[in-house]
């Protein structure tokens, strides 16, 4: 056989993370351990659970009191009150309200059920839950500065997480937060094969590099958080994860 | 470095393919010209539009005689009249009509642009289009059954396109044909590491994998439209990409 152009490895053996742990410093013991050794423009694929629990998103919902809005949204979605409540503080705007059914814009512009607040997997606590990281582009910029000064590389950072689509069944992984790479490979103005100019040419890169991890580390992205990608082109320039966003004035489809 | 867990195969050499060239034919010559020798569980992802050409779906403008609800179509969102009577043939319903955007679901379930017709990348000429492949699903099952007989495996084949999504920017590979392999991977019903059960647990495996190979082929997916894939699970039972069509009626985001 040829030499892949890409290839993943799965860093299985990480330690269940906790609050406070220096996660850059876990994972550089961890690829160590499994003899993964980080080249130039390696994308470290991370998943959103293991940032959150790492930076402390923890919520104890018996700390939580909901407003009014929350107990009428609570009662609309037949959810906790407590939890809907964090729901619409974690909110930019609620885009679909019905029974067991609660998909919001969160206010990083990501639209998902229950605004990506995790009650699985979190721990044995029926009453503690997990938000998303606070700013999740920051996540991956400490986390690749940490890196790349340990390994003396330029290393992509993605820090992903499963959401639903409105026309598709199933999850995919999408990036929520990114360092070290062009998250969208821009082709727009070049010509294709024909001379024609390619009107539409954006990959959602990072998008793409998530859906793939995901195939590696499932749904639940608990046993198998951490993927390195070899062979991607990073591109340039160096784009967040908001880059993909699509504002919702710019909702071509609604 | 360890072995990687998942690896893929860029099939470069291709010729451009023609109406009434056998696809299989050729994918055997140049996979084995490539050195790339496929083993069981293998996915082979093709881009639609080499698909298409093979099955010669393509259609010539000046043959379409746009019926007045085309013409009002082509009107609203300044299309070519030809154009939209054959968008308005290939959806099951307009999702969204203003001027330079046309949102279809089309025939085949997928909601995209313009019904997926494509005039890049076609030939020369400017009134040749080309259309999504008629059942990619069956295309994907003879595919299947042609390259499993000569290299005696058992392959999962993956045919794909590039599509735009209501909140993110950039496009994304999605799985319009499948045969091999689980399309979704259902983990509803297993317990996660603290034994609470997953309520929504279903990996669109075939989406993630399009997406993957995405990453290689590009938005043009002309100069690499084939990707070998090793190291999935292929999992069961064996499903089509039908199976990742929500229907317009189970649509949680409207």
């Amino acid at each position: 056989m040829p030499t892949p152009a890409l290839t993943f490895f799965p860093l299985a053996d990480l330690p269940l993370i906790e609050p406070g742990n220096d996660l850059a410093a876990l994972l550089i013991e961890h690829l160590g351990k499994a003899g993964l050794i980080p080249q130039n423009d390696d994308v470290l694929v991370i998943a959103q659970k293991i940032v959150s629990k790492a930076e402390d998103c923890f919520v104890d919902l018996q700390d939580i009191k909901p407003s009014p809005e929350a107990l009428k949204l609570a009662y609309s979605s037949e959810k906790d009150p407590r939890l809907a409540e964090l729901i619409l503080r974690e909110s930019a705007r609620i885009v679909r309200d019905t029974p067991k059914v609660l998909i919001v814009e969160h206010r990083l512009g990501i639209v998902l059920a229950n605004a990506g607040i995790d009650r699985s997997n979190v721990n044995n606590d029926e009453d503690t839950v997990l938000l998303l990281p606070v700013d999740p582009d920051a996540s991956a910029r400490r986390l690749k500065a940490t890196l790349d000064a340990h390994f003396g590389v330029r290393l992509g950072i993605v820090i992903t997480d499963s959401v639903g689509r409105p026309w598709r069944l199933g999850t995919t992984g999408i990036a929520i937060g990114c360092a070290g790479l062009a998250a969208m490979h821009d082709m727009r103005g070049l010509s294709d094969m024909f001379g024609r100019v390619l009107q539409v040419a954006e990959v959602a890169t990072a998008d793409c590099v998530a859906g793939a991890a995901t195939l590696l580390m499932g749904e639940g992205a608990e046993a198998i958080p951490v993927v390195l990608m070899r062979g991607l082109q990073a591109g340039k320039p160096e784009q967040s994860a908001q880059t993909i966003v699509r504002s919702a004035n710019e909702n071509l489809f609604e």
